[in-house]
């Protein structure tokens, strides 16, 4: 079954009004926004990713669905699993003790299971926060610019350099220590149409944006926000834009808001919305064609 | 890492006090109740075992944590790894759609995630309830009495019929389709003192909630209440009814009543608290040594 095909099946189950048809990363009931998510060695991370690593990412990726949210932290509920080596669980408590200060977010429970000898970690993590006003993903409306904060590309290289190519450590560190945009999203979320996290690449999640918005998205390649260290690593070229729009991992906001107005947070106008349906693809307004693979997909 | 040690190293972990210490098995925040669970193929499912019964299973064991909180169901998030065998998918979730309704409890959200080939199947799944008073585990008080609902050790019985003994299909349902007391558990709430469900075994979970109390606890093994068909299966013997006390996966409600009224569900009054530390166990008010495994551990 494809995740597709999953995704359809869960969405046949009786669901609850907070699931939001599951269109959103996230529930929202009330004022408690939820998500959960599953990290799995050897697909979302790395058998030789150091545990601190992997205890971080697994915060900070669901912490970032709450941020798109516009949601401050309440707390986490861990599912882990039994290893047989001690000395890699005690390192990724330790850095999970760590992340749970640095972003202010307590344990409020957990599971602890056995699993078969020689299968692969996987970490079950459930965040709850709180919003006064949780902005959708379907929320976009015609004539919305589509903005994004900090820049694209940046973990999608460094998963390369994780994986052995040669590459600036900073680039590494955007892919082993993302840095979800908490302060950004509590102050854009008052004021965006709509809002997600960029976790599989830029082009996927601004379609995946307008079609839940039932609309058309054009991006233009040019203004696509690149880093210093990115450029250095991989050229400003059509080719290293395009990377930079298909990779996964960057944990950055992806909003819309009406007409021209600068959001009240650092930000590049990356494209606009229109009726109809589908992705566009320009470089300086010229029409470009589409990447076979828009985004990173887990699978 | 032992379990054991795992939970203490989770405890040195900056907890929300909704966490109550992590002695309980679910979070309290407000009228809010939280639990989490991870079960894996091979240790909390078997391979062979039906995927309709796997969902049913994942759904039952985390309500039943709700109900000995007295809580009602608000919903579900669900991890769901992306098996190659669609046809597994499916039937899981027509499961998963026959148990949401039968517990009116629809899904919230989830997560799908790619795995690697080979690697056992593993559901996450976190539960929201609502409780107006959430008993703690931690509550009971010398001189209450230790009471239970149902009947002991039918799961465990049915379990190892699942594995390929002969035995009655009533006991092997009591194994694959667990009936958590979401009526009994609301109904006790306000009464007891302190409550929890028995899903490890009578003896090992009546330890836990004297150890959280700060009591000692006596169970009498001739009160310990036994179906008809299980005394048929496995005889009414002192054997019998040790592996009746020892048996995991029952989800009943153990709970703690002051002085001799009778509570207000079914039940069968099973030991009681007095100062002081530990289990000892009775037959027929005889002291009876302890067995070497007070329950079923998975790991």
């Amino acid at each position: 079954m494809s995740e597709a095909d999953l995704i359809a099946a869960l969405r046949s189950l009786p669901l609850h009004p907070a699931a939001r048809g599951l269109v959103d990363d996230t529930a929202v009931l009330g004022d408690l926004v939820l998500t959960t998510d599953l990290i799995v060695e050897g697909i979302h991370f790395l058998a030789e990713d150091a545990p601190e690593d992997v205890a971080w990412k697994l915060l900070a990726v669901n912490l970032s669905d709450l941020a798109a949210k516009g949601a401050a932290p309440e707390g986490v509920l861990l599912g882990h699993p039994l290893a047989p080596d001690a000395d890699w669980d005690r390192a990724f408590l330790a850095g999970l003790d760590a992340a749970l200060r640095h972003f202010a977010c307590p344990l409020l429970g957990g599971d602890t299971v056995s699993v078969p000898s020689g299968a692969p970690r996987t970490f079950a993590l459930t965040a709850l926060g709180r919003s006064a006003r949780a902005p959708a993903r379907s929320g976009a409306r015609p004539g919305d610019s589509l903005w994004v904060t900090g820049t694209m590309g940046d973990a999608g290289a460094g998963l390369a350099i994780a994986r052995g190519e040669a590459g600036p450590a900073t680039l590494l560190a955007r892919y082993r220590r993302p840095e979800p945009r908490m302060a950004e999203g509590a102050t854009l979320a008052p004021h965006v149409h709509a809002m997600m996290d960029v976790s599989d690449g830029l082009l996927i999640d601004a379609r995946r944006m307008a079609e839940a918005s039932g609309l058309a998205v054009t991006v233009d390649l040019a203004t696509i926000p690149l880093s210093a260290g990115y450029v250095a690593h991989r050229g400003d070229t059509r080719e290293s834009r395009l990377a930079a729009a298909t990779a996964g991992d960057d944990y950055e906001l992806l909003f819309a808001l009406p007409g021209d107005p600068q959001p009240p947070v650092p930000a590049a106008r990356v494209g606009s919305f229109a009726p109809g349906a589908g992705l566009v693809l320009t470089d300086g307004g010229e029409a470009v064609p589409l990447p076979v693979q828009l985004g990173f997909q887990h699978g």
